[in-house]
This record gives structure tokens, sequence and C-alpha cells, in this order.
């Protein structure tokens, strides 16, 4: 089985690659081949003996989605894209990477479905942010798409067009809406996100870590482990009892700050939450109102995907993958 | 103010253009200048003593939009589309039409705001094929979008990017999902829906009709003159209650096929409904099956929009607008 991640240099398409590569198999065939592109040329992952190709590409240049699909991987892994706040400022390039790159791929795949009858896997990464203001407590899984910013408009586009293609057969795609991932690996990053997961990662390494809303603040989590998981469940689930519907949103765990606090507080002490610094910012906590506190997803659920069921679990996934299992 | 209607040769734009003709006005504007646009050149509307410019001309060319702009009109109508079945069939040809046509348009006028601050009134028509079987009874404002035709994807995708141009500020967007469109005059048609006008159409005439569906199937409709007055409110009306959420599903009627021809009966008397051949066609059940039945408005209501609450009504519309009065 060759697969293809485009992405692969990101925080999640790292982590997607080691684990295949750790596992050596998807879906119970053996990975016999990897391509690995993202806007920088990805690293070699350790440990996997197949043949590994690696190249920088911007999917909106029209020359990269047939090169991309020219020696026919079986599973495609489509992770890569200009981020929310990067594609509200720069309009052009968020449509032009978003949007015109996802439906570039998906053409070469069509034109590759209508010479030789090819039909990847398609697992396309969606986000929370197709959702926009106002919300119930809880949203369903039939509630509609009015997206807030430009990204996620470009994100349910992909959706669609990966819906229609797969109704068309060209392709057996599915997307997947995920939550927040927390705890980033890494240093503090300026997303207007970050917070959630400096205020767990920072004290866990013994660092200070500034709060800037207050701790009734709700939100949608997952671990980058469980986000790993749901990208190998799509890949290798029959998408059948799918039928026309192919984006789903994936399971997460809904908590306020408080409750983050208090997982922290339980695993790492008193000391850990003490580098919490309250520094209230209103620019954040506007951006933040905007944001979807909850969801339920019974069809991912029933379908197999799993998230994590508490905090503490959130935080356990941190320390065991990214501090070697101690604090 | 200067009007442009894409798509004025089709029925609801013939009919629109009329109406504007005969009213002079627009939202207590008065109408100075008219330009109508459809792949085949529209015909100069008797009455209107302004100027009015008329060509024929593919939204999928490029070198369209810049054009449809280049006078700055004050009020767009979008009604230009490739129909559901033919972009069914010529899937390159619907979405060059209905996805890229209607993306370069926006384009063109996102090109003239940054220029010169031009920020027009648009109203897109998207359709009730946005949605996509299975459905609860009722279909409400804020149901997923899941299209199962090419057709609806282009509409849902044509609803995002109207509602993010509108968003950013580079025009005043609104896209209305229209009902079937009952009674459309002309020929019976070969269009799945067709039958639904077609057999109150042809017995009014005193014509035979065939119907191939049993009568307790039930649809969403609405009459030509509902569908123009929707365009013109839409037109008019104050946008700034619609936030970012720019696409709204018009009211209608919902009704069976028994419950349109008792109207009939109601209407024109058992000679006409004689005139109804039942004539099971499994292709086009199939098809029906597929479709909305019934919608809760509440929004599009609230903001002023109305339909018609029964068929006779319906019917005598047809007979006033169609029939000089009388059958």
């Amino acid at each position: 089985m060759h697969i293809l991640i485009l992405g692969a240099a990101g925080m999640v398409g790292r982590k997607l690659t080691a684990r295949l590569v750790a596992e050596g198999q998807l879906g119970g065939a053996a990975i016999t081949a990897l391509t690995l592109v993202d806007v920088i040329e990805p690293a070699a992952p350790a440990g996997f003996s197949g043949p590994c190709t690696r190249y920088a590409a911007d999917i909106a240049d029209p020359a990269t989605a047939p090169r991309l699909v020219a020696d026919r991987p079986d599973v495609i892994f489509h992770l890569a894209a200009i981020v929310s706040g990067e594609a509200e400022v720069d309009f052009d390039k968020g449509y032009a990477v978003n949007l015109d790159g996802t439906r570039q791929l998906l053409e070469a795949i069509r034109a590759a479905h209508q010479a030789e009858g090819y039909r990847p896997r398609v697992v396309f990464t969606s986000s929370i942010a197709v959702f926009g203001a106002p919300f119930p407590d809880k949203i369903d899984d039939e509630f509609f798409c009015t997206p807030r910013t430009s990204y996620g408009v470009q994100k349910v586009v992909g959706e669609l067009l990966l819906s229609d293609y797969s109704r068309k057969g060209f392709l057996d795609g599915i997307a997947i809406r995920l939550p927040t991932i927390c705890i980033r690996p890494g240093l503090p990053n300026k997303a207007a996100s970050g917070f959630f997961s400096n205020i767990l990662r920072e004290p866990l390494a013994g660092k200070e870590a500034v709060l800037p809303v207050p701790e009734d603040v709700r939100h949608w989590h997952a671990s980058p482990r469980a986000a790993v998981g749901f990208l190998i469940h799509a890949a290798t689930m029959d998408l059948a009892p799918l039928g026309a519907r192919r984006a789903l949103s994936m399971p997460g765990l809904s908590a306020t700050v408080g409750e983050q606090i208090e997982a922290l507080r339980k695993v790492a002490g008193d000391k850990a939450v003490a580098l919490i610094r309250p520094e209230p910012d209103p620019a954040i906590m506007a951006i933040v109102e905007g944001w979807p506190r909850d969801f339920t997803t019974a069809r991912a659920e029933a379908l197999g995907f799993r998230a994590e069921s508490s905090f503490e679990e959130i935080i356990r996934i941190h320390i065991e993958d990214e501090l070697g299992g101690q604090i």
C-alpha cells in the first residue's frame, strides 16, 4: 500500500507519519511506499525501510496535483492548508491553497479515474471552523455550516467537493472535522487558540503561561493522539454507511478552562497551577466568543471514532507522548 | 438605479424584467438603466424608456465577469445557471458555469470594490437542491446542506462564497433558495419536476397531462409571481439582520399532488381533473423520493418574504398572469 500525506511537515502530519511507520501497516495492508509532501520538504521518518519520496510543493500551483497522483497512491491524507488567521489576512492565498489546491487535487484524481479507473481513499481534514456563531449549546450532526472566516468557508467547500466526487465514484472520500488539538507540543504560538495548550504544556515543563480568558470559557478538544487515531480510522473504515454525507464532526471533550486547570492540578499539583498567570485579553475573548463549545457526535461515535473522556487523560497522553512519561 | 439581470432570458428572469419595467422603480429609486444578459440575447422589454443593454454571454468565460461589472450596476440579480439535470450529465460544464461563473462574478466585484469602493447588492438564486435526503418532515432554517446532485453542491458553494464576500464587505449579498416554481408557463418539459406544473397548466388549457407519481407525493411550491416578489424583496430589504448568514430558504406551500388536484377541481371543475392521466413512472418516482417535502421558513417570514397559502391561489395567479384572467 502506497500512502501520500499532504501537509506531512505539520504537527499532525508528523505524528501520523510516525505512527504509520511504527505500525508498518494500514488496515491490515503492509505500507510499501510513503510520499510526504508539504510547503517545506518533510523530514525523513526514522525506521521506514520502504521507498519514501519527500518533496516541497505548493498545492495552489496547478502543476502540483498531477504530480501528486502520478504514481497512484492508494490512500491520500490531505492535511495541507493555510491556517485560519493567515487565510483571513490574505484572502487570495487562502482561496488559492485551501479551495483551489483541494479542487485541483480532486480534479487530478478524477482525470486518473477517467483514464484508468483509479479511485483512492481520500481523507480530508476539515475543522470545527465550518460552524459559525450563534450556536446551540451542543452542535449536532445536522447543524448547518455558516462559517465566519474565509478558512471555514474553504473547508466547507472542500467537504462539499469531496462528497460530490465521492458520490460520482471518482474517489472514496471522507472529511473529518477535528476539534481543537490539545495539548499542542512545541513552543507557545500566537494563534488565538494557543492558550488552551499553553496553560497546560508550559506549567508541565515548569514554565509560566498566560491565561487571556475567564475560567468559564468552554471549548472542544482532542489530543494529537486522538487526531491521528481519527485519521487512521477514516482511512481504513468502510465508508458505505456514510452514504452521500461524507463530512463528519469528530468526537471530542467539551471542557471549561477551569476544568482544564483542575485536571492539571490533579496530575501535576498546585505548584503547576500556580504558574498560570491570568491576564485578560479582550481581543482574544472576543474571538473565542464565536467558537463552538460543545457537540453531539453520535454519527462519528456510531462509526467507531473515539476521543478522550477527561482532561486528565489528555494531559497524561501529553506526558507519555512528549515528556517521556514523566514530569 | 442601474440593474443587471444575469439569466434574463429564463422564465423567472423575464418575469422579473417585466415587473421592474412595469414598476419603474426598485425600493423607491427610479430604474434608470437595465442590463440584461443570458446565454442567448434577452428580448427587449416592452415599455422601458431608459437605456437597456442586452447581450449574450457565457459566465463561465473569464472575460464575462469584468464586462458585467464594468459600468457598476447598483443591483445584480444572478439567476444564471446550468440546470440540475444538465449539471449532473456534464460535470465540467456544471462546475464551470455554476461554480466558476459565480466565483468570477464575485471576484470581478471584489476587484472593483478594492479599486474604488464599489459594493453592489447581489441577489443570488439558490435552490432547495442544496438539501439532500434523508430529511426531517419539515426542513428548518438550521438544517445542514448535503446535496445529492452536483448542481446542489454548486449552489451551496455559491451561497458560501456570497456570504464570505459579504462578510468581508466586498458586496452586500443574499442567496434565496427558491421552492419548485409552480405553475411554470409554457410547454410541458422533460424535467423530472415538470409534472407538478403540467397537471395543472395543461388541463386549464383543455389539454391532457400525465401524472407519473402517486397522489400522496408531497412537495414544496411557490408561484412565479411569488418568486419575483422574493427577488424584489431581497434586492430592497435591509440585509443587516441576516448577519453572516446570507442564505435563506424561501417560504412556499407544501402540498400533495392530491391537494393540487383538488384545488384544480375547485377552480376548473371535474372536467379539468379528468384530463389528468395517471401513468406511474418508477424512474421519476425514484427521483422525487429524494426531494424535500416541507419546510419551516421562520427566518424568511420574519424578514418579510411571503408565498402563497393555498394551491387555489397558485392556480388563480396562473390564470391571471398567463391566461388573461379566464379559463
